[in-house]
Order: structure tokens, then C-alpha cells, then sequence
């Protein structure tokens, strides 16, 4: 009898979901226990996914099964339903990692406003974590829920850290300018992305207006230890997958560029997924895409004293999948990289 | 005998020079006389480019034969070359058109800068004007040389002007996120623009250090006129056409959206080819392309009291070669919308 | 008041209709005279479809209104409902051009077998005929209605009309590979047209089983004169637009390719939308898209004895929007490529 | 000290070397020794390739090093040097996979009418073999010399061999229509591969005139024992990786589909890497993507008794490097799937 984790995934058909099962596959110390989907209980998760022909053979269940069966339970489902799973989770002893988003807000008034719910089990909070390892990572070791972060707010708290963390930027007004790639918006059918709609076409959406920015704000202000604020547009890319974040924070006095990347390099330096580029590289998410890394490259306007960061990550992995095993590794005391030595595809 | 505006292309083969040769085959009141190049010299246009085949039997010829017989010469060639072939326009009195760098910038010491070289005939420059035609009709009227706008400039300028003109924003430190497809790289080959490098990538590059940017600061400053700064950061998107400007700036004081909107829907009313969105909708590069429009949209982040400007074009059409025709309507007093009648496809 | 021909769309916020839309906005001696859509009745088509604003203020009706208001109605609705508004087009004097699948095929038994439903008014298509101008064009002038025919059909006919009506291939077995981009799967959402799941990948689709093949056979076989067969099989694109059909048929006896391509080039001399190009050329779908253009080019298997065809068109225009324009001129008399002298951009 | 296998990379900055490095990096019984390039010698492999930074820092080094250093020398050079590395190799006592053309074909005329040069050194030929795993898997283990299938051939041998081992298909005037992704025209720059230039189009090219055209029909010959022609057009598709190839073979006799399937699925029951999917399902490249795997779907035209066999590989992977690693693990007698454990990513 193996003594891998048990892994249950709950809503095993949706991007996420899948982007899971497909790193568990191959991931040397755990194992994929269960896996429910609303929509298609009852058929084989390879009938959704033709490319997991003959690598899975596993029917999809009901959620309770899936929780009875793991010892960890990642939930990829739509916002609200979540702390039911949480709760079953607890009382079945198991771990739950909500891709989702209804862990990652500590203010319940901010959820409240951005997603139209309130939380019912105010205890089930207190016991959850913000599971960014690179800031949280002792909380993550022993918490029972964790709030895997968003994927704009993951490439953006990881370029803004070191700035914030060493009181290096304005804590107002900064400017985030992010990209992101379609798998970000599901599998779920809408005309925006319709191939033909969206193909060869270029936009920003929710301007200033999306549910990230609560997170992101939260974040930061943590890691700045004081209120950040900051304007936040996003636009959709015509490619699968990939976020690249471009971030422009004025100096509180004027810093040389090597400077900050000598900073940013050390902050670093011990963090296996995130890559400070060498100065003169620019980050490009192609170099990360199907790999946990956060890639980040410095830049300088020295004109108008504001720093100028990129940052990169895989929106399907280091933004969602990825970084939930990388907390799984962590909570189960394993090497943090386990199953998640992906080597980037250069093309 | 055709009294047609005769046309001539110096530097056809590129892709602003195709473009233009392009529009100019359906243009009423133009027609092509003659092209030129240096690589294919001796060629068929349509060998080049074999989308031209029974459309375009024309041979590529000598750029002299192309100034001598042309009433309007569009040259499309690498900086540094306009002069000479403005000054033997002006002798042979043909319009002389430039989709090139070289009578964009009116400081000579920005043009030595950034392109390494000097202005050899200082005259030449006073004779000439910068052909953005919202901004500056009445000189483009009566000018010889004209300095067509380059594709990021212009659409920074049109989605800026209103703002500035009414002292509505900053002037310091506006940030302007642009992202274009890769025609805005021509059709020489490089690793950048090599198809599975590009494909499925992003990144910004030229970060705060693009040749565009004294070009894009010395219009608005005559715009807002007083000196304006910007952090300007141009990115590369896997696709063929279009420009995507999202800009940054900081209100003086806080303002309704909708008084802004009426401020740009009363600024734009007359021009035909700026298109100020209602609000609640968001610029698409996709609605523009294959047309002469910029797309605007305006949206407001309250909470941090700036206004968000999203302008759009085509950088092959409004940012190059529809813009020089229009240009070349205004100077020979045609309609200025002659020949661009181009509705966008949607798809 | 204008004598421009009054041009209905029944339909117009498909793919189809939107096109049709955009050509004739930009025809001479055309214009819309009113738009119809079941689902957005009452909205603008510019709502609908950005890309015609401030071009296009017309609001979607009801289809009888149409109908009234038109000399030509273009239809572009669902199989099944055209005899109903082919019927009030006669009645109201209206000609009636039917961009699906309802008046292609002559042989009723075919359509009850492909498209599951029978027609209900045989004398309509006693009256109307197949409008594929290159084979029919002197019918087309005479007729009421006129069925526009399938993207597939008019790439694959035109590249084997010299060949089959010269009796220089076999009639049988011949193998058509055809490829298609996504416009051609139309506006309404699918998992297979969904951006991350068609982009980046291929593949065909109803193999040797899609609803043209018949249309394909009757087609040829009335080109040869003679039963003709073929294997098809169409594959989906992740592009928007374009259709290549490779065709493989077997040389009766060898010919050299020089006496196959004279033959094809003096067959379409006089045709001003097919393009026989130059020995040593191959077609690509690119040189044609945003135009009316098919292009041909010709190659030889001595080996095999196999004539090899590659023959592409833009599905959204000669493959349906444009062809039907170029069908209502063919019917109202006017010059065959009024309003359809669109240069194929390339890129 | 390190009991894994040496490996080296001669060629390691083409796409094909790259690609083989990121195999190389993750397997659990390999490692790389020394990578050699002509053009980039000095420099890290992480430069030329950014998605390798803090992956690999190993410098690019000469070739005679690489061998040096080498249990296993894997070639991905330009055709003609080969024979130089291999006689090296053998000399040094290192086995010698080719992923290149030179140890391909048994036909020294063939190699001399397609590549336009001479095998120098027959006797390197005599101890090689074609290393397609499916159908030489028990010569692959004692050769030194392996000669790894071209990525057309593999898509089409794989779809064939059965139909060809059990006498099912007419061995001649089989048609073969390949459409290829980008990376198979690898790294270096050209017009056809030019972003702006392929994105958005599709052609074929080199129609029954490309250098796999013996490698195929001597591959096809021998599975059939007896000769085999075929016509055979390769297409580019605009996307980065896969292969699909569309195969239409004629029935000797009528037969069954199911039939025909049912002998496909026996035949490679106890292959790894190919998948033959159930009846009703049909290929897609992108289900292969990333991973090693062959998927063959099967179509029968009953009209004209043709089987039509949708084959698809990802051209890096089972392709070129992963089919590599595939005959290194043979030959080294360890696990043929190890290191090759690839899940394909749905998107």
C-alpha cells in the first residue's frame, strides 16, 4: 500500500482543476485519491480531456466522496461554496487548498463588497492562511485551510516585495499594468473568448474595477506594513496562458537601479520559484510558462524617478496549480519543489 | 489623361511602404506612379509580395525616377536618408511625405540623441511640419515636407489631447503602458520577431528608453503647452496589427467621468477619424484594425483620483499609412477622409 | 432620393450578416436599406459589433420589415427557415439571395439526408439556382433566388473546374483536404471555438461526413458532366479566416504540368476574382484574406501521376459574404466587382 | 560520483538541442556532461535560451569536448557533418544519435539525389540503424549508431504500420497531407517563418518535393514488405509545435472499421507512446503536445473505400528529442519511458 498523499481534487474539469491532476500525475509523493465535478460526474475526466487519454482512467465522483477519500483536498469551484468543503475537509481530517477565492480576503467587508457574499463560518477564516509561501510560509506549515493567492496578485506582491518590504516605493498611487492570457478566464464559454473574437484582438477589461484588487491591496499593505494603494488595470491577452504584470512605483528618493536589483537579489536569494534576471534582461512570461517560476527583471526611469518592474509567472501554475502543490509541500513537510521541477519550454 | 495626384513610394517593399501602395490602389483621387527600392530593385512589387499579384504589375525602380514623376512622394525609409530625398522632392515640387523619423522631432538635439545623428539641412526643418492632422491641419495645409506622427506617438497624443488641453491632468509623470502588435517591427527578420519566439510570448521591451519617447513628450508638451514628463514602456504582442495605449494620469483635482467624457466627446465631434467610446465600453485594438480610426475609452480610478485612457489604432493604417494619406488629402485639399473609408472587420 | 439598390440582411449579427453589412457600407451603388436579428431586435448592430460605430446606426428589426424595405434580401439564418423568406421576397418583389444551405442542393433527397428536413416548397427551387458565378452566371442573372454557395464548395469547384471540365482527371476517389479558419464555425460559442481550446492546436473534423460533401459532388459532377466522387475532409484552423483546400486527383493520362497550368490560366483569363498563379507559386491563404480572391496554384506528382491543386479562398468573402455581393451584381446588372475591389493586405 | 548517464549535446542551441537539454535536465538516470554550439561557443546556453536562467549554467563548449566528456552524444547539426561526430564517437568509445538526417535512409543514392551530397564513410552507415522505437526496437539496442527518425516520418510510419503490416491499404498512391508547426523549421530566421508574415496564413510548401519523401516511402517499404509509394504534402501551420498528418490509404477490400481498429489497438497494445483512440474520437495535436505520445485516430470513407488515419506527435518530442531519449533509454537498457513520463498540458 502506497504512503503517497491522498489527493482529492473537487471540480477536477474546470482549468484549474485539470492543471492539478496533471501536475499530481507526475509528482513522486503524492497521488490522486478522487476527483468530482458537478458537471460531468459519472464520466471519466479523460472524456473532458483528451490529452489525459490512457494517463487517468478516474471517474468523476461526488464531492463528498472525493473528501472522504484524501488527505488533502484542493477545491477549484466558483466563490461562495467553498467554506462548506472546508469545513467537511476539517471534520474528515484532511487539508483543504482553495484555489479559489474565498480564503485569500482577511477582511470580511472587502468580500462582502466584491464578491456579494458574506462569510458564514467566521471560525473557518481564522484558521486559513494567505498561502503565498515567499511571504507566509511558517503560517502555511501548520494551517488546516489555505487561501491559494490569485494569479494577477501572486505576479504582483512577488515584484512589489522587496521595494515594499525595504520602504523603497511610494506606497500610493502605484500604477499595475497587467496582461494575461485566456486559460485565466476558465473553461467556461462567453463571446470574449470566442476564438475568432478573441484572436488577433487586444484589450483592457474591469478597469480599476477587479475583484483582485482587494487581495492585492491586502497583500502589499502587508508586506509594506502600512496602507498601499494602488491602480489596477488588467487586459486579455490572445495567447493560452501566462500573466506579465508591468508595475510602476515612484522612489521615495532617487536609488540607483543596481541598487535595487543588488536588494531584490539577495531578498531572493533562497526562494526556489522566483528569479530576479540579471540587469539589461527584460522578464517575458514565454520563459516561464508551464514552470512555477516568478520571473522579474528591474528597470528604471530615472527621468521621472520611478521604478519600473516586470513580473512574470505561469497563470495556470506559480498563478494557480503550481503554487497550490508548492503549499501542499510545504503543509506536508516535503521538499517545497516536489513535482514541480518544470523546465520552462523555450517555445 | 488621368488628373489624379500622382503617387510615389521610396521604400515600397517595407511594410508601411506596401501599406501605403496598398491604400493607394483603391484611393478615387490617387493613383501610383511609381516605386522604388533597394533590395528588389528590377522586381515586380508583387514578387515581394504575392497578396499584389493582378492587382499591381508595377516595377521597382530608382528612387530618383520615383521623385521625378510624382506629384507626392511618401518616402518609408531608415532614419538618417529623408533629407536628401525631401531636399530633391522640393526641387522637382513634389510633396515630400515622411513615414520615417526624421522631420518628426523639432529639438535637433533629441534627434542626435536618440538616432545618433545630426540634422544635415537645419532648412529643410523649418519648412517642414509634424503631419498629426488633429493637431496641426492648418500648417499641414500649406507645408512641402511633412513628418508623419510615429505609431505609438500618435496614439498617445490623440488619447491625451483633451486632457491636456483642458489642464485636466498632471503634466508630470503620466505613465503610458503601450502594447503593439509586430508589424511595428517591419519586415526584417530578427529573433524577436522570429515566428515560435514571438508566438504565445509577451514582454515589454526599450523599457523607459524608446527612440518614440522625445517624440511622444514634445507633442503633448505643445498640447498641454507646458513641458510634460512621462514614464513610457512599449511592449510586444503576438499579433500582426495594432496599437494598445493604456495611460496613466493623475487629475488635478477630482473630476466627474462623465464631465471628462463630454470634455472628449465636444473635443473629438468634428474629427472623423477619432472615435471617443461611450462610457462603459473599452477600447479594443481588434474594432480598429484595417481601418483609420483611434478608439477611445475613459474610465476613472476614484480611489486613487486618476483617470485611465485607453487609445487604439491600427499602427499600420492611423499609425503609418492611413495617417500619411490622410495627410496627403489635407495638403492636395481633397476630402480628408478620401480613400479611408475602411470599416474596420470585426473579425 | 438615392437609386442605389436597397440591400436587406436578414440575420445580420452572424458572422455572415456582419459581413455583408461591411461590404455594402462601402459599395457605390448599394446601400442597406434595414438589418434584422432575432436575438438583439431592437439594438443597434453596433452594439452588437463595435467595430461599426459611428458607421452604422441602424437598429435590428423584424425580418418582414426587412423584407419590405429591400430590393435584395441577403439571408443568413439557420437551415430550414429560407423558403419561408425566399416566398415573401417573390411576393414582395424582392430578390432573394440565400447565404446557408437551403438552395444548393438541386437533389431534395440529398438534403433530407445531410440536413434532416425536407423541402416544403418545391416550386421555389424550380426557381432558383446554384450561384456560384465562375460556373452559372448567366442563370444567375436571370434568377429570384439565388443559393450562395459553401465556403468549402467554391474553394474546392474552382480549383477543379478546368481539370474535371477538360477530362483531365479521374472522377473518382479524388482526396480534398481542406482546412478552415474559425470565422467559419460562425459567432455562437462552442468548446471547440473557445479560445484555449482551438489555439495552438489542429485537427480534423467530420471526417469524410461534413454536410458539404454533397454539395462538393453534385457540384463536380455537373463540371465534369459526369459522376464525380471524393474523400473530404475539413480541419479547423486556429486563425480567423481563410480556407486552403489541397485536392489530389489522379491524372487520366500524364501531362505535363506547363500544359495543366495553360490550360487553367486560358480557362480563367476573363474571370476577375480567380488567380491561376505562376508555376513555381503556392497558394497561401494569406494572400487572399480581406479579399474576393481565389487563388490557385498547380503541382505535379509525376511519380503518382497525381495532379496536386491548392486552391484557397477568404471564407467570410469569396466564400460567402463577397461571393454574394459579386452574385447581386451579376443580378442587378452592374459591373461584376462593384464594391468588391478590396486589395488583400499581407499582414 | 555520479552513476547516471554522460550525455552530450552537439547542436545544443537549434531548437531540436534545446529541446533535448530541458528533456535531459529532468531525467531521473541522465545528466548533461557538456553541450557544444559553432555559433554560441563561450556563452551560457541559459543566454541564448532565457527560460533555462538558473536551470543550467553550463557554458557552450567545442565539439570534441562534448564527445569527449560523453557517454551518449546526441548530433543536431546541419546535414553532411554527421558522419565526423559519429566516427568520433565511436572512437571515444560514446554512443551516437542523430537527430539530423544523415544516418536516416539505407539508400546512399537517395541521401545523394535528396541532400546533394556522398556518404564518405559507408561503413558507419552498415553499423547504424533507423531508430524508430515501434518498428526497430531490438537493433536500437546494440547499434552505436542511431539514426533518429525525421518528424513527418514518425507521424506517418506510426499511422501506417499496421494497416501495412497486415496488408489492409494499397501500397500505392497512398496520400499524405502534413501540416507542421513552426519549430519545425527551427531556429534560424527566414521570410516564411517572419511573425507578421506566417501568423494568420497557412500554405503548403515543397508539395511532393521534401527531403522526407524517401525516409517515408523506404520506412513504409520495409513495414509493408514490399515497395510503397506515396504522395506526400507537407503544410506550415502558424502555430509553434505538432504534427498532424492526414493519411488516405485505399482498401484492397471493403472491411469494417471496427475491424480495422480493433487490429490497431492489438498492434500497439503494448506500446507506451502510441494511442489509438476509441472509434468516434479524432485527433488533435494538441492533446499531444509537450508529451511523447503518437495519438492515431482511424475514419472510414465508405463511398470510397478509403481508410483515413489521422496520425499526431509533438514534432520536438516524439518528433525529434523525446523520440531520442526514448532510443537512449533503449539502448542504455533503462525504462524506454523513463525520464518521458510528459503529461500533455490540455492547453
Amino acid at each position: 500500500m502506497s504512503d503517497k498523499i491522498k489527493v482529492g481534487v473537487v471540480g477536477a474539469t474546470g482549468y484549474a482543476g485539470l492543471e492539478l491532476c496533471r501536475l499530481i500525475l507526475t509528482h513522486p509523493q503524492a497521488e490522486l485519491a478522487a476527483v468530482s465535478s458537478v458537471s460531468f460526474e459519472g464520466q471519466q475526466l479523460a472524456d473532458v480531456y483528451p490529452s489525459l487519454y490512457q494517463r487517468l482512467s478516474m471517474v468523476l465522483r461526488d464531492a463528498d466522496e472525493v473528501i472522504a477519500e484524501s488527505d488533502v483536498v484542493f477545491g477549484s469551484v466558483p466563490h461562495g461554496v467553498s467554506e462548506e468543503y472546508a469545513e467537511k475537509c476539517l471534520a474528515a481530517g484532511a487539508v483543504f487548498i482553495d484555489l479559489g477565492a474565498d480564503f485569500r480576503l482577511s477582511d470580511p467587508a472587502d468580500y462582502e463588497k466584491w464578491y456579494g457574499k458574506k462569510y458564514n463560518r467566521p471560525e473557518l477564516h481564522e484558521k486559513s492562511c494567505y498561502a503565498l509561501p515567499e511571504l507566509n510560509r511558517a503560517r502555511i506549515r501548520e494551517c488546516d485551510i489555505l487561501g491559494n493567492p490569485g494569479c494577477y496578485p501572486t505576479s504582483i506582491a512577488l515584484g512589489l516585495y522587496p521595494a515594499l518590504k525595504n520602504g523603497m516605493v511610494r506606497t500610493h498611487g502605484i500604477v499595475i499594468d497587467s496582461k494575461s492570457g485566456a486559460t485565466g478566464a476558465g473553461r467556461g464559454l462567453s463571446q470574449t473568448t470566442h476564438f475568432a473574437d478573441l484572436n488577433e484582438g487586444f484589450s483592457p477589461y474591469k478597469v480599476a474595477a477587479h475583484r483582485h484588487l482587494p487581495e492585492i491591496e491586502e497583500t502589499l499593505s502587508r508586506m509594506a506594513e502600512s496602507q498601499v494603494t494602488v491602480t489596477f488595470v488588467p487586459h486579455l491577452l490572445p495567447i493560452n496562458r501566462g500573466i506579465l504584470s508591468t508595475i510602476y512605483a515612484r522612489l521615495d528618493m532617487p536609488l540607483a537601479l543596481e541598487d535595487v536589483h543588488a536588494v531584490y537579489e539577495k531578498f531572493y536569494e533562497k526562494e526556489r520559484f522566483v528569479r530576479v534576471l540579471p540587469l539589461g534582461k527584460t522578464a517575458n512570461l514565454k520563459h516561464v510558462k508551464y514552470s512555477n517560476y516568478c520571473d522579474i527583471s528591474l528597470h528604471m526611469d530615472g527621468h521621472n524617478n520611478t521604478l519600473i518592474i516586470a513580473s512574470c509567472i505561469d497563470n495556470m501554475v506559480k498563478g494557480s496549480a503550481g503554487q497550490a502543490v508548492q503549499n501542499m509541500n510545504i503543509r506536508f513537510g516535503l521538499d517545497e519543489a516536489e513535482g514541480l521541477d518544470l523546465v520552462p519550454p523555450a517555445f
